[in-house]
C-alpha cells in the first residue's frame, strides 16, 4: 500500500507531536522521510492549508533541513519537490524517538498505525539510548547532564 | 555545576526545537529531566512567562506526562512542584534525538554545551537507530514504513 492511502491522522509520530512538537513541521518532515515531496501531494495527504505548509516549507529549507528541487512533468510548467538535506535526514532519529513514544502511549487498541523496518533485512526498527561503554540506558536509569565545552554560565 | 547555574539558551536541544518543536514544552521537559522542579526555578531558568509556563505544565499533566506534586517549606504556604510520570520519562529519547541532532548541526566553535553521560559508568550517552535483527541503522540507510495494525486508509 502506497504510503498516500494511508490516513495520515492514525500515526504515533502525529500523536506524539501533539504533545511535544509543532504539529505540522513535523508532519511535513515524516511524509518528506516517506517520500511524499510534491507541494500537492503534501497539501492533500496532510490536510493542511496551503498558506501553512508554503510557510513550513520555506522555514524548513532557511533552516538548512530540505531544498528546493525544480521538476517539469511533460507540456506542465516547473514546479518544484522538497528533497531532505543530509541535516534533514539526521532528524530521522528525532522522529523515530517520537514515533516510539506514540506507540508506546498513545497507540489505541489497534495497535501501531505504521511499522519501521530497516530495508535491507525488514525487522522493525527502533531507537536505543547506548553509552559509549555499550551499555544499554534505560530512561528510567541514572542520566546526568554535565556541562560540555560549548556552555556558558547564565548570567 | 550546577545545572541551574549554566546558561539556559547554550543548549543543543533548544537549538533543535527552534526547528522541530514547540520550544517551550520542549525546554520545560529539558529542565525536568535535569532536576528542575519548580515553579519559580523553572521560571528563573528559562526566562519564560509566567503565564506561558502555567499554561504548558497544565497541558502536559493533561498529557499525562508530569504530575503536580505538593510541598511545603517551614512557614511558607503550600506550593507545588513537577514530576516526571512514565510516560514522561519515556520522552527521553526524543529530547535526547534533539540534543544529539544540535550537537551535530547547531553547536558553536566551543562544541556542545552540555554532555549527557550514564550516570554508572559516565560515558556519554547517544541515541541510535537499531533493527531487531541487531543492525545498526543509519539516518541515509535504507528504512521504510509500512502500514501496522492500527493504520487506516485516508478517507
Amino acid at each position: 500500500m502506497d504510503w498516500r492511502e494511508l490516513d495520515s491522522t492514525q500515526c504515533s509520530v502525529a500523536r506524539t507531536a501533539d504533545v511535544i512538537g509543532d504539529g505540522w513541521t513535523v508532519l511535513v518532515l515524516r511524509d518528506l522521510f516517506n517520500g511524499v515531496h510534491r507541494f500537492d501531494d503534501l497539501t492533500a495527504h496532510l490536510g493542511i492549508a496551503r498558506n501553512v505548509l508554503t510557510r513550513r516549507l520555506a522555514a524548513l529549507v532557511e533552516h538548512g533541513v530540505i531544498v528546493k528541487v525544480p521538476y517539469q512533468e511533460p507540456g506542465r510548467r516547473e514546479r518544484h519537490e522538497y528533497r531532505l538535506t543530509r541535516a534533514g535526514r539526521d532528524l530521522l532519529p528525532v522522529v523515530l524517538a517520537m514515533l516510539a513514544w506514540g506507540d508506546a502511549h498513545r497507540a489505541g487498541e489497534d495497535g501501531p498505525p505504521m511499522v519501521v523496518e530497516h530495508r535491507e533485512c525488514g525487522s522493525p526498527v527502533h531507537v536505543e539510548m547506548r553509552c559509549a561503554e555499550g551499555h544499554l540506558v534505560e530512561p528510567s536509569s541514572g542520566l546526568r547532564s554535565v556541562p560540555g565545552p560549548g556552555a556558558r554560565r547564565a548570567g
